[in-house]
């Protein structure tokens, strides 16, 4: 594998220029030489799927991941299976956008039984893997930093993640692996190994003390701790040869020139990752 | 085991009352009935050793803990041997305040290499278990929340503190359960069945979302999502039947007055623990 990562597998996830719609991402993208986009359902609904499919399509422009199914648990029998048929619709997105991955953000517990919350998240997977494997999607179950446990996702760690994928073929069902979430692991580079054949995705951002906003805690490539290159190479020596996409939330990337935030983030993806 | 805790069993862990100094907070334990506290080494320094052993002797009260040892890793060779030596300090403090317990908060990398960070926490741990044995001290390793793993601590499963502990026999190591730090884990009730005989304290507060302040995060026992009581059926299943801390840092708790903390902390101590 090659020492620094290929340009060709550089992907924006969109999150990363929150203060672009998805044509101006679209756009920025292009004029920047990114071949790759990871977009989000609700810049999509921003400016309505039709013109979402045309975009891409009219810019060559590759979608690395949609963004994002998941948020099985609920109270009531009623919302999760709302969950489920919304799932149903993001797969069916997913698709016709041409890429054949949807990320999976499981989503957080209703309530403190947090066990229970996992089981819905095994029998929301269950449920919805005929349909994506109809539209010949995988599943990709990205395990969230364990600080997101109470409000995004109950599943916090690639084994447990590994575990859920290992119910099904690799054809269905795989991992995310995202840097900010996964770093701090003992066993991150075992079960990067044991998720050989079934990494779907591979997300990069930084870590960088103080944490203040969970949310938008992510900071560009090589301004934090954690050892990004030696993460990528794992997971390429774990088979994985797709898009790379940079994911980060941050207020200040936010208020910058869209622009100016693609030229550091290719700069520093030469350099970090 | 009961429903409910012991009452005997109630430790103020003195960061919960940071407003007040040791002179306080030994005499609002006294005041209101609280058989136990665990103390901070800052706030010892603040009114001096000799003081503070005359304070605890005078008051009937036990010591459940110091806090704390550990911070073994540094960049030089000469700052891990002063992290060795201040925590050789740290077990002679702990032996002549009557409490038979060290925790030990290990501390983070100096750089991105965590695996080297986490070997020095073996090595230095290596080096002051036989001046622990000497004076009766048992060494609590205590994981802390993988959101800390940048800037307090390399160790963050209970996997990773059983796995240390096992090295040495559970008179000499063991490992501190803090709800806060490993309420998140999907191996938690195995690990701490795993730990049987080999838990040396069990702390508690609450999660609440959302997270502003990773360092002053926690919450009083019923203001989040933790499982309180379910983890302290699980340690005492795994054979700890020792003082119960109530370790909380958060600044509405510090703004009060100390008094009224501890009422608060009583009442949640018997409802939700």
């Amino acid at each position: 594998m090659s020492e620094q990562p290929l340009l060709a597998n550089l992907s924006l996830n969109q999150i990363t220029t929150e203060q672009w719609n998805l044509r101006e991402a679209v756009e920025g993208c292009v004029k920047a030489d990114i071949p790759w986009i990871g977009l989000w359902r609700h810049k999509i609904k921003e400016i309505g799927f039709a013109e979402t499919k045309k975009l891409i399509k009219d810019s060559g422009l590759q979608v690395s991941s949609l963004c994002r199914g998941g948020m099985f648990p609920a109270a009531t029998a009623k919302e999760r299976e709302e969950a489920i048929e919304d799932n149903k619709r993001a797969i069916v997105e997913a698709a016709e956008l041409g890429t054949n991955v949807l990320v999976l953000v499981c989503g957080p517990g209703p309530d403190k039984d947090i066990d229970t919350a996992r089981k819905w998240v095994e029998e929301g997977i269950e449920e919805i893997v005929p349909f994506a494997e109809q539209h010949e999607i995988k599943l990709g179950i990205e395990p969230l930093h364990p600080m997101y446990a109470a409000d995004r996702s109950v599943v916090v760690t690639l084994d447990q993640a590994n575990t859920m994928a290992e119910k099904y073929s690799p054809e269905q069902v795989g991992v995310i692996v995202d840097v900010f979430h996964v770093w701090w692991d003992p066993d991150l580079y075992r079960q990067i190994e044991r998720a050989k054949g079934r990494v779907l995705g591979f997300h990069v951002s930084d870590w960088q003390v103080p944490i203040t906003d969970t949310f938008k805690a992510r900071h560009m490539m090589g301004d934090g701790v954690i050892e990004i290159r030696r993460i990528r190479k794992a997971v390429e020596a774990a088979g994985y040869d797709g898009p790379i996409e940079v994911e980060i939330m941050n207020d200040a990337l936010w208020n910058q020139a869209g622009d100016d935030v693609l030229a550091v983030m290719k700069d520093r993806y030469a350099k970090h990752v």
